[in-house]
């Protein structure tokens, strides 16, 4: 086994690395020469108010040093990556601190024995040399029914914290009131994670093995242990048992919560979690919470407290009264505090209706070709489904490996279609018909083709800004456009010459492939399959004729 | 082969439903019923002003729902999966803008041929129905030498022309006016992505494959064929190879950069990276551009428009004068601008010296057992170092698998200490220097040990915080504490015993691990294995006594 590659210099500094992009990209952060350590660049600003000093392993970014700012912390210490931070370097933070006239520190730490002891630690030097110190442990986890000794985890919840205690500190709160405040905020919070993969420490193995397809519940943001494995299920089925789980009273680390309860909620990427999926689990998450009664009244959704690359997301939830929503809602500096708005998300309303007047189809009536179409189409829909794997598999040779769904689409679309419609007599009526289906449906580049087949007749306006479909189509439309001037016997030999000319050019795009896709850059992989785009061109014609009852 | 596993609840719904939870979980978006366009709530804002339409495929989050604010885009039309929205929806949405009274729609459009088309099919439409429509293109991938016809694609940088048109539009600048100081802009504008990775689209395999270890250099954000594969280098020559070719005058698709030019960057990640390397390279960017006389004048960093979860990272460049730095800046309620500040980030001095005068070590003398300790910690050190995997390999059972690497690093600090330094003769000042250097070098738990050790003596105080390491050290230090009673002829039996009584108690350890480590929790994993820490503990004390001519 070898350790999983990453993009970075080196195993030993990569965090030293990671503070300095962080704080020479800023330009309001500096760092403490020799220690871990990033601090507001106007300390100034702090004279005679308490500061705030917060931080743990790296490997979380932008935990801590993204949440320093006005408005929430006045500094943060990095450890190693998931390794707790030297007493020295928090004290030499919070002396740093004290040197700005500050009224007093507090320190915001998650609770591991590592953060807890390395800031306790600190903490009582600072105390030695006349500093007000105080500390809030933040322990969020909702995973265990009977958690260990050492308690509940800090997660992602201790961000809540950050913005709580920053706005409090930023409008003049003396440090015991602040304590009190935010140690009664934190009995309120909850945090629960799931992820599909493990992550792994620069330098070092995966932490555990994670089979393709299963997802662990619980975990921790170092990859520590949670309490369930099981197959990864659908987005509203994990969101309802993460929220169960959090909220069940016989859990002795759940966080109480009932309908009529406002939260806020916070839905965080501990990595390599698409953005896609993060607000797919948002909507999920948003809608269980609403269906319980429960009033969501702010959301953040995004990366705050990561696990390196793990593939997972965590859901923490804060009881919110409208005093927490204030102080949640203050300005805030701080880079990875994301734009929200102080809209109350439960009870607004988020759809609109469309601009109806110019965008409405015209209707249509039945012809003597209506049975006749209905019969192509069926058999041209049967025939995309059919081929779908072979035209994605076809398409990740030179493409984005879709182009089977996106026909399949619209098959499907037009399948659905079918059975409720008239299929209007009027070829031009059916094709306008059509385009608006797939328009609606298939997206993609194929969407406006079929509008501009429609509306231009044939191959001029796609020519000028087409694909490699078009060695298919144009022969077959050069070919068909002979039966205007045929007589009706001759139809159907017209029509199998226009599917072979349809073959044979997406035959030809064989070469075609080689010199435009994929292959044309990577020199070592050869490809010499068609375009997929030419292959369904011809597989619709095809379908077509056999439908009509030509020879296959 | 499976798709890969991924969090949704469905192929066919994932972006309907994740538009759901960007809109639901904004509190001031809209979206059109029946289809995938996203508005500003505040639509009567735009009354009179120019409205900013974007949009394309989705699986680009944040792009573009999150673009979208007062000083960004008004609206923005989302495509499938990597699929280019269907012209009916632009065309809905820019009617929409429409009966918002505004004087005029900027369609800003990424250069792919179905994004040109659709969008462009519904600028006609909107003409016909008379409103005043104009599109940029941006086109500002830099991969390749010698673009196709369809020309560069269009990739990160286009976030620079949403906030830039964004801001003209909101201070009330008119169409043409916005059309021509953007067209110029785009001009200054270059992109190039670098992949660890492919990505899969939702129900599909990954569209293409990459070798662990390898990178791929300048693909789109499709999984479009790139330029150039080899093995995954570091950070700074990455971005080396990536700035060199953006700015190559020999291809044509380079982004004219000269010493002294200033420009904005942004460091994007495509999906899967972790934050800690994003943070990384973009202290290799902001490095190597200072190092080429470049004025680095704004970074953002973090993900703007990712290709689901393609574990890359996209370098954007902007040459940017005072009115692009003013445009910039301006001020948006955009729900995926990051919060930046408008100082610039070259010649800004970030370096702050800590506070000395409390944090001071007192100097330290050599005594009559320098010469042995010197040997011994010798002997700890390559112990520790030799038994870095193993200690590793034991942690990935019960914890996060690197305290092999956590005790070398110390030894390392250790041993790169020695030469330059006097081992103090006094036992006291040893433990007070170790446990400095550790703590500063080492992070951890084990740091604060050190210093504990130090502090109270023994193991009263580390019991009442600590962890599985005391299986191994406690019955030692029972046995040495009889050196202060025994005579110096049987120091070597005693340590002896310690040595025998930390080995056993490493031992014993097995089954505690598997009552209180990750095998407690999953249930199908049998970890018999001893806590690494007690086993690290057991390695120092032999490594002593044979450093001490103790037999092997």
């Amino acid at each position: 086994y070898q350790p999983q590659q990453k993009l970075l210099n080196s195993v030993d500094r990569c965090v030293d690395e990671a503070l300095e992009g962080i704080v020479s990209s800023s330009g309001c952060l500096s760092l403490l020469r020799g220690h871990r350590v990033v601090v507001r660049a106007d300390l100034d600003a702090l004279k005679g108010r308490v500061a705030l000093l917060s931080g743990g392993g790296s490997g979380h970014e932008p935990a801590h040093a993204g949440y320093i700012g006005s408005g929430m912390l006045s500094a943060a210490v990095a450890g190693g990556v998931f390794a707790s931070p030297p007493p020295a370097s928090v004290l030499a933070a919070i002396l740093c601190l004290r040197d700005a006239g500050v009224s007093g520190v507090l320190l915001i730490v998650k609770n591991y024995t590592g953060d807890r002891l390395n800031f306790g630690l600190a903490a009582e030097q600072a105390r030695n040399r006349g500093v007000a110190v105080e500390m809030v442990v933040v322990a969020d986890d909702c995973a265990f029914d009977r958690p260990s000794k050492a308690g509940r985890r800090g997660l992602c919840g201790t961000v809540f914290v950050h913005k709580l205690a920053g706005a409090l500190a930023e409008e003049g709160c003396p440090l015991d009131e602040i304590v009190s405040k935010v140690t009664e905020a934190v009995k309120g919070i909850g945090t629960l994670g799931v992820s599909l993969s493990p992550c792994s420490v620069p330098g070092c193995l995966p932490s555990f093995d994670l089979p393709a397809g299963e997802m662990e519940l619980g975990l921790g943001i170092h990859g520590e242990p949670g309490i369930k494995r099981s197959k990864v299920t659908s987005a509203d089925e994990v969101v309802k048992t993460m929220v169960d789980h959090m909220t069940n009273p016989a859990s002795q680390s759940h966080l109480s919560l009932k309908s009529g309860d406002s939260v806020v909620l916070c839905v965080n990427n501990l990595g390599a979690l698409s953005c896609l999926e993060i607000s797919v689990v948002t909507r999920s998450a948003i809608r269980y919470l609403e269906g319980r009664g429960v009033r969501v009244a702010r959301v953040m959704s995004g990366s705050f407290m990561t696990s390196l690359e793990m593939a997972g997301v965590s859901l923490s939830m804060m009881r919110a009264d409208q005093e927490i929503l204030r102080l949640f809602d203050a300005k805030t500096t701080a880079s990875a505090w994301p734009n929200l708005s102080t809209v109350c998300i439960s009870g607004t309303s988020y759809i609109l209706d469309p601009p109806a007047k110019d965008m409405q189809e015209t209707s249509h009536t039945e012809g003597p070709l209506s049975d006749v179409m209905r019969k192509a189409l069926e058999a041209v829909c049967s025939s995309l489904l059919q081929r779908q794997e072979e035209l994605n598999s076809l398409d990740r040779a030179s493409g984005d490996g879709d182009c089977g769904n996106t026909h399949a689409q619209a098959a499907k679309a037009i399948q659905e279609w079918l059975p409720g419609h008239i299929v209007p007599g009027c070829p031009g009526q059916l094709l306008s018909t059509l385009a608006g289906l797939v328009q609606e449906r298939m997206g993609g580049s194929s969407g406006a083709r079929g509008d501009m087949v429609n509306r231009s007749g044939g191959e001029d306006m796609v020519n000028r800004r087409g694909g490699g479909y078009l060695d298919a189509l144009c022969p077959a439309v050069e070919e068909l456009r002979r039966l205007t001037t045929s007589p009706p016997g001759g139809h159907m030999a017209i029509l199998q010459a226009a599917v072979e000319k349809a073959e044979l050019g997406a035959e030809s795009t064989r070469d075609l492939t080689a010199r435009a896709g994929r292959a044309s850059y990577i020199a070592t992989v050869h490809v010499t399959l068609p375009d997929p785009g030419a292959v369904a061109i011809a597989a619709i014609l095809r379908a077509v004729f056999e439908a009509l009852g030509g020879q296959k």
